[in-house]
């Protein structure tokens, strides 16, 4: 059967890949549906480990690499420390687009405070545009103890942080402007993209831990493809269980909300990075938010894991109607770039 | 400037990438030119890490992609343990494709006793055949110990296992099998397909480390792109030192002579997984060839290194003739897809 584009559906990875491995005792999360990261002890000592690949030839694709990956560490409680780079370049390249491309993973790198520990620059005619397949490694931010997506339990608390489709509202704030001014003021555009200085969660997990200990929050997981809904299934279907949210407790920065207005978007379901999902003790929630504000992170509480749904989430809309969530939704993004009028 | 197919020229790998890392002081073995992994310690304990892509939809990239990884962690002198991987499959790929390629990850995985740990598996337009790209992370076989491409001495003998060319010989059977066979008897054809079986330098380096100790190791690196000319240029240049080897001394096997006989190539320049190249203490060359050879890997001195050259080498020729080496050569097996009579 021919495959759809993005990536791999949950039904044919656990046919293909997860079904057939066999780990050893020294891996502590496997690979699984809903968890982006590995977590391993070696001697003793755990590390986190991640591989996430960017496409595309815009300016950003080296940044966006190590943010990416040092994102799917942080999530699971670890430094992001050491990167190793795979960057496959079409013919054409001249030396100033990987001059470009090392710009951004080193801007990056400095921001994460991680470094760059090796990897692999080659030409090839395999690929049309720059592929840059990177992996990055942490260590615990708390001695020997780490979080994974699949740790909800029922009735936890669902904290977000920022806003949804922060990723995605300064990509199409960058790629459509001449269409967006149209319709927006360019102040808005500006702002969206200053949202790119959001991207990074990893004051998100450092404060949290900073604020409630690690030990109430039971899992973590970052917005990316699918958006927020996408993240809240991939975490319900890791944990077993399901979640409740409510549409107006979700927070929606101005720049996405004007953007997804024009476009006919939903904010809900647009690619996120920079935004946190965290599953924590509700008795803990409240606390976890204000010491989150205090430090500059917007966050709200916006709904909660439940067993009463087993793998599925439902949205309470503004209007009281309920929608189900059945499964990771497509990105919005890629809806918008399938639409032939921008 | 616009650059040519294959790996980053030394120049441009150098001016781009290697001066603008800053390393932190976990990072016992930097990104370098001729060192193909890194080695970093997490709370005092050292693991290495490699990253090295396949790309071509040969039915055999899983595999291979495994395998050119668990080298690069072997040279370093430690265990290929957790393999993490990134899939990017073209549009049009079935399940079938994909069942394909993991179950060579897996064959190969359980052939070096490593473990998948995750990945990212994707469909994309912006790939025109699989790309596969692995890292893999290992631990010293001889604690806290490891070993690199840049270490060799001055007058420290040059050991080479199991012959050259060896993945170079079994891709050209497999590839150009109808028109081999117009010249070779299918039976040199069989040979040459069975060095398959001699892609893992795992062994070469678990015994000569048993055999001598790893204290009489001073480099190792293994045979790949530019055939073992452009191993030992990458060791000389790492190692800031000079080379000398006797063209009568270097194995090539039975398969390897006739199939690059036939077709004209330089099995000196031939991609070459599978053969592992030694610096070893002169005193102790002897008897890591006789204990190699007594475990059925067969390996030869073939000169050694010497400071009376600098970051180049030489060769004797049969007849007498020094031929210098002065930079990585470009793979036999570009040169021969370059021409069209096959």
């Amino acid at each position: 059967m021919q495959l759809e584009l993005g990536k791999l559906p949950k039904r044919a990875l656990i046919k293909n890949i997860l079904s057939r491995i066999k780990v050893s005792d020294d891996v502590l999360l496997p690979p699984a549906f809903g968890e982006d990261g590995a977590v391993i002890t070696t001697k003793g000592n755990i590390i986190v480990v991640v591989a996430d690949p960017i496409t595309g030839a815009t300016s950003e694709a080296g940044w966006l690499a190590v943010h990416v990956n040092a994102n799917d560490v942080a999530v699971h409680a670890a430094y992001p420390k050491w990167f190793i780079s795979t960057l496959l370049f079409p013919i054409g390249t001249k030396e100033t687009d990987i001059e470009q491309v090392m710009d951004g993973v080193i801007e990056a790198l400095s921001e994460v405070r991680a470094t760059l520990i090796g990897g692999h620059t080659e030409i090839t005619d395999r690929v049309k545009e720059i592929i840059i397949s990177g992996a990055m490694i942490g260590e615990p931010m708390v001695d020997n103890k780490y979080i994974t997506s699949g740790g909800a339990k029922d009735g936890d608390a669902i904290v977000i942080t920022k806003g949804v489709g922060i990723e995605g509202t300064f990509i199409l704030a960058r790629d459509f402007k001449a269409s967006l001014l149209k319709k927006l003021d360019e102040k808005v555009l500006n702002e969206a993209m200053k949202l790119r200085r959001m991207i990074s969660i990893l004051p998100d997990v450092e404060y949290s831990i900073k604020a409630i200990g690690i030990e109430n929050i039971h899992a973590m997981h970052d917005v990316t493809e699918g958006g927020l809904l996408g993240g809240l299934y991939e975490m319900a279907f890791a944990s077993g269980i399901g979640f409740k949210i409510y549409e107006d407790k979700i927070p929606v920065l101005k720049p996405t909300k004007e953007i997804c207005s024009v476009l006919r978007l939903d904010p809900l379901k647009l690619i996120g990075s920079g935004s946190l999902i965290l599953a924590v003790d509700p008795e803990f929630a409240d606390d976890l938010v204000s010491y989150l504000m205090k430090n500059k992170i917007n966050s709200a509480i916006i709904g909660n894991f439940t067993k009463k749904y087993q793998k599925e989430g439902i949205i309470i809309k503004r209007n009281g109607k309920i929608i189900r969530v059945k499964d990771a939704p497509m990105d919005e993004l890629w809806h918008f770039f399938a639409r032939s009028e921008y």
